[in-house]
């Protein structure tokens, strides 16, 4: 309630500030010189600080793996499969909706710059829209475009009533700004669930969003098509991420287990992941999860995709996930491998 | 993305529905006969089922408490003290705001029906309002007023530029849609912090709010005026609802704790709550918490207050925790009492 007051405060605390030396602009006071204690108590909502992960991936090494049972191998959860199951019955549905409607889905890539793994990512979208069916439309804006050409290109897709999902390829030239363009997609085409209200309404009892992120969607999709029960299970996802972590954790709660979330900030993660049925890694550092972070029988939904140098490799890498498969394998009982394991599921649940 | 069409295809498949006997409208088929396979698989946002929790209560039994450590004493987190700080500094604040700005903050309260509970609850925060120098106005509306009614007070509160905050005692009457009035708070007013766009930014790193829900607010702000390490501790929060376990989840993991949400599924729930630092309670369930639940040195915050019958009590009935204090004392190293703990800083964080 004060707050308000006390942004207006705020605001003429800082007109004041202008006039002072750059050393005194951090403290809050008023134009008599007097200390303004209430804005000095630790912030309630905390400082947002950089998410960074110490990496297991140095002291990784394939001849060190622990003696784990030689007999017990995890099954394979196989994203490529399920995501091709996904996309044919989703093909099927196209075409019956195309017969019973005289229509078909639409979906509008904005794709900005020249980043070649975006040009991938967009490309296999645009692959995948087709092969089910679905109508695709890109518009490509050059690297230097201004903020306005990409809001103009949004707002084109938004009043267009053929097209009913709009994606802006992240992440964006950094002269743009990229929650001021994502907020610009009408929230009924925010197809990646990004917005904040899609977001709350995925967090709260009784409400529903309108999407949810494809990421969390397929890692809980390929649980419940592997026949793993999540209700009353206890999960640990490792990872906070705005598009991965975050709705992750709030969607296995939506069915009902009991999620941990563990970030870079918690002290011996693997006292939290050692108690896990389900563990899902979405960091980004390759290998962090190793084979002792995990209960005997876990299921493990790894969402990593690092590209790791590896000059025998056709390519001179190999994608890595967060989870070292090696030891995994021999204490879950079921994984995903890298890759085909999420990554398929996520460009098939966009389309779902 | 094909959900669009789908629900498109599905309002069809409802109307066709109609006409049929009553045992198949639960089955999405086509007009052919011809079953639906898309909407048959599980739900993937899952089912909202209902929060039904175990209760201790009729187990809890003072002479048969564990023997615990006679020396050790938890420390008594004194809501009421820290609340009172809480509001003489925001009264204050008020008056220095009144002779800065010549304003004062303004809260509305809407008030629907008898209940003597929700009269007491506004009587309360109307007065922490005049005691903290700050406008207040009150609508009431009788038990069977329509939901226009209400919907028209909500508009007149948000369109008084005096009025910074509006709050709707809930519950509301069963006939009342508490969802369409609660939506109807302008944003910037809704000082419960209960709409999902609020919620939304509360999750997601990088947004910021614009209102927590003062029960949250005042359980974090209980553990930072305690001096409680918040940043990398394992924290547990027990419940789940909108209003508290939630919004409590998230602001904790705002200030980088490891948390886990324990549910009414949640098989063993104290095997999770012993391995944490910080054990917020807010199930509604007396005496759920046990000692054996706590790890020694653990930090609790006890959100729940129930009236239980108490002949020896001077009203018939004393108010009782989630926690079994008697218990919990001597193994937390700090615990909230009930009353006198959270209850007193939900009103002190309305004015915050």
């Amino acid at each position: 309630m004060v707050m308000i007051g006390r942004r207006v405060v705020a605001r003429m605390a800082v007109v004041w500030k202008k006039g002072m030396p750059s050393r005194n602009r951090g403290i809050h006071t008023f134009k008599d010189g007097e200390k303004c204690h209430f804005l000095m108590s630790p912030p309630l909502v905390s400082l947002d600080l950089p998410e960074t992960w110490g990496s297991n991936s140095n002291y990784y090494d394939p001849q060190s793996i622990p003696k784990y049972s030689s007999e017990h191998l995890a099954a394979t959860i196989d994203g490529k499969s399920i995501a091709e199951e996904i996309r044919s019955r989703i093909t099927s549905e196209v075409c019956r909706m195309k017969e019973i409607i005289g229509e078909v889905p639409g979906l509008a890539v904005i794709l900005v710059g020249q980043r070649r793994d975006s040009q991938t990512y967009v490309r296999n979208k645009i692959k995948a829209c087709e092969e089910a069916g679905i109508k695709s439309l890109m518009t490509e804006l050059p690297e230097n475009c201004k903020e306005e050409e990409v809001i103009n290109a949004v707002s084109s897709f938004n009043e267009d009533p053929s097209i009913h999902g709009i994606l802006v390829q992240l992440p964006l030239p950094q002269h743009l700004d990229e929650e001021k363009i994502l907020n610009s997609v009408k929230l009924e085409k925010d197809v990646d669930g990004f917005h904040p209200l899609n977001m709350g309404n995925l967090a709260m009892r009784g409400k529903e969003p309108l999407f949810i992120s494809c990421t969390p969607k397929g890692c809980v999709e390929l649980l419940i098509r592997s026949g793993v029960e999540i209700m009353g299970k206890n999960a640990v996802v490792i990872g906070r991420s705005n598009i991965v972590g975050l709705p992750t954790s709030l969607l296995l709660q939506r069915h009902h287990a009991t999620v941990s979330i563990v970030n870079a900030f918690t002290k011996n993660p693997e006292q939290i992941t050692c108690e896990a049925d389900i563990v899902i890694a979405a960091t980004g550092v390759p290998n962090l999860v190793r084979g002792h972070w995990l209960k005997p029988g876990a299921v493990v939904i790894d969402v990593g995709t690092c590209p790791i140098e590896d000059p025998s490799s056709e390519f001179g890498y190999r994608l890595t996930g967060d989870v070292c498969y090696e030891e995994a394998v021999r204490v879950a009982s079921a994984i995903t491998p890298v890759p085909g394991g999420v990554g398929p599921m996520t460009i098939a649940m966009l389309l779902f």
